[in-house]
């Protein structure tokens, strides 16, 4: 059985080609050739079952056979802010496997200890596409660039907010204990620290914005596992079956 | 604050100096000296609190100030039986997010579909010894050398045995719900398959041994996040606030 080709095409019904990327990929890696059928990712919620009418050296046209929409496969909508870690390929495995679990927005902070300001968007993002079109994901997450804490707690969220961090003096709460007693539907935004942890004030300063303090239990995590074991918690919760 | 050190000593409290490779860390790296504060992991429950007595070249001993015996933070026992991913860095991060989360037992399975057939087991023992002084905990895992999947479903097991793979046409029960109806203190078996999954035969072997077909929700994941999604799965079922 022959595994089923699928592109990632922003806008699929209405373009005609595929992106430059996707169609050197299609016609150079794949060698497909017109006739052949693939199937396109909108990122927006729908599939669509296409057939090659053109494959040259940097275009791939196609006609769209069947439009599929897809259904979501979890409730709410679930946003994870982290400080970026000083090794990228740790944001990158996470963003890689957050996409095949599923989640819907990721920001990256810019904290007090933060031990990287700057980072690559357009490689996480292609990451992201990738995991995507592996995970058959029909919605693409969206990837933010860098943003300061303050801006970042300062903006208007609706949902459960949460900050999770390592300070015993300030009580915490079970973050799946959390979500598992708010209502299912409720969007998630999570924050999680650097290496160092956030500082006490940025703590401080999310309680005030009406974020809750949260554990993600007795394990302590590196930066990236606390930010995936947040998605999975998320999911565990918030999935349809 | 100064962080405290942590040292991997099998037997700590009959032994009276480190391993060659924790010695050389101690003494070469941290530059530790006599009179320091170290603590030692047995990796069967407990900690140690110890002053260094003598830092040599190659020897670091030491006196236990106190024993510190530790609380398990989940019920039960966590098996994963897995099939090496062909890429050995993709089981390389498996393991360290796995020992970061807590698992108690990895066998590596020669399948069918297999793209991996050996593994150093030496290179996967340092990561877990690294992420769980990392992580502070208590039990090392154990880690297995590679077996036949025919010899390890023939083996007499304990508690809830479940095999995860992809074939629609084979009913599957959700993984997590099958592991929340279940008594809390059950020990846990899980099988995931190699990146072509196990073969059909695979499959009906493991039924007729007792073990349920499960999925892990409706993602579609790598071999190695499929390892430790059901990781944290059971952590979320079986941990202890």
């Amino acid at each position: 059985m022959k595994e089923a080709r699928y592109f990632y095409v922003p806008n699929a019904a209405q373009a005609t080609e595929l992106p430059l990327e996707e169609a050197r990929h299609a016609v150079s890696v794949l060698r497909l050739k017109a006739g052949d059928e693939i199937f396109l990712m909108d990122g927006e919620g729908s599939f669509y079952q296409a057939n090659v009418t053109l494959a040259a050296t940097k275009h791939c046209m196609y006609d769209i056979v069947k439009a599929l929409p897809q259904q979501k496969t979890w409730k709410g909508h679930v946003h994870l802010a982290i400080a970026p870690t000083k090794m990228m390929d740790r944001m990158e495995w996470m963003i890689e496997k957050m996409t095949e679990v599923g989640f819907d927005e990721i920001t990256f902070l810019d904290c007090r200890f933060s031990e990287r300001k700057k980072l690559r968007i357009d490689r996480l993002e292609k990451i992201v596409i990738a995991a995507m079109k592996q995970s058959r994901k029909a919605w693409k997450p969206v990837v933010h660039p860098i943003m300061s804490f303050q801006d970042f707690v300062n903006q208007q969220r609706e949902g459960g907010l949460y900050i999770a961090h390592c300070y015993t003096e300030i009580a915490r709460k079970d973050f799946l204990s959390e979500i598992q007693q708010a209502n299912d539907q409720q969007d998630i935004t999570m924050l999680v620290g650097p290496e160092g942890d956030f500082s006490m004030d940025e703590v401080k300063q999310a309680l005030e914005k009406g974020f809750s303090s949260v554990s993600l239990g007795q394990n302590r995590l590196r930066t990236e596992t606390a930010g995936l074991v947040s998605i999975v918690m998320s999911q565990v919760v918030k999935r349809v079956l």
